[in-house]
């Protein structure tokens, strides 16, 4: 009998998770960590907030209840790509702290980077001109401006993306993955 | 540096589809294929259409565009576990070709399994008490009595789970699986 060569089951999986208010960062740090860890040759998928709300979560809103219901899909789906060993990279803002404990509860080797950004950048920033509108009240339960969002306590990893830039953002992240043996090499 | 060891990139993530009529025995095979492939080292997870229904697409009812909504949430995560090497199988009536062919088209390495038997032994099979609230008209939009089902034209296997035992089914899919290379030993 032939032995099923490289067995992903031997691997392990685990979930990245990146929080943090509009405009913080996550979405290129999410990018960048996985084209840094595809060259490493390992399985990676990302969960990018806006995609998600397209392919997963179309319909729902952006009220308390809805975001729960969002995160949680999001973490159904980590946790099955986690399982079967490969690495799930998830870019949400997630602000509830509730939804991020359910997150780390039901995800093997969760791994929290909290992408801080005094909030004063990030309206600066404002990539999607959202901050504006939602400034004019033109959208809302925008986070930051007309809904909270609850800074993570006890994070694993706290990237400061107003002090860093990405490639420095992104090594500290690769070194505390290194660090918990989630991955071997950098 | 230390070569990241047995990455699971090298290993060939597929989905095995098990399409068919309530009550034709989709959720069997799933259970009793995943057991086989977890018994094989296999990174395998189930997509089961009542789980997915809480997990993924609550909310979401029967009508044709609420169920292409329902497989193609289905289809996303599917993906996600194949592109990282795991195998995903999808127990789903799935009764549209339009959602099947959506599914083969973004899946790489998709094996479509039309678990056939005749709708009259479904009926009397009646696992869930279904059937017979649908023909008293309790439940409707209901797949076989009120909806209908578009049998796969071409699909990978075909197992007739009114002549075979949910043992001689499974292993037909398996070999199919080993004759694809998707899995070496059996």
């Amino acid at each position: 009998m032939k032995k099923q060569s490289s067995s992903p089951h031997s691997s392990m999986g685990f979930t990245v998770w990146f929080t943090g208010l509009p405009g913080a960062g996550k979405s290129t740090l999410a990018k960048l960590l996985e084209s840094r860890l595809r060259v490493l040759g390992l399985p990676v998928e990302t969960l990018n907030g806006d995609e998600v709300r397209k392919r997963l979560t179309k319909g729902l809103g952006f009220s308390r209840e809805d975001r729960l219901e969002n995160i949680r899909r999001i973490t159904y789906v980590a946790n099955l790509i986690t399982r079967v060993g490969g690495i799930s990279i998830v870019a949400d803002i997630s602000p509830y702290a509730q939804s991020r404990d359910e997150a780390r509860k039901e995800i093997k080797n969760f791994v929290e980077v909290y992408v801080q950004c005094p909030l004063k950048t990030c309206i600066e920033r404002d990539p999607k001109g959202l901050y504006a509108k939602a400034q004019q009240g033109k959208v809302l339960h925008f986070t930051g401006i007309s809904d909270p969002y609850e800074e993570p306590l006890n994070p694993t990893i706290i990237v400061e993306t107003e002090k860093e830039n990405p490639e420095e953002s992104t090594k500290k992240v690769l070194l505390e993955l290194q660090n918990l043996n989630l991955i071997l090499s950098i």
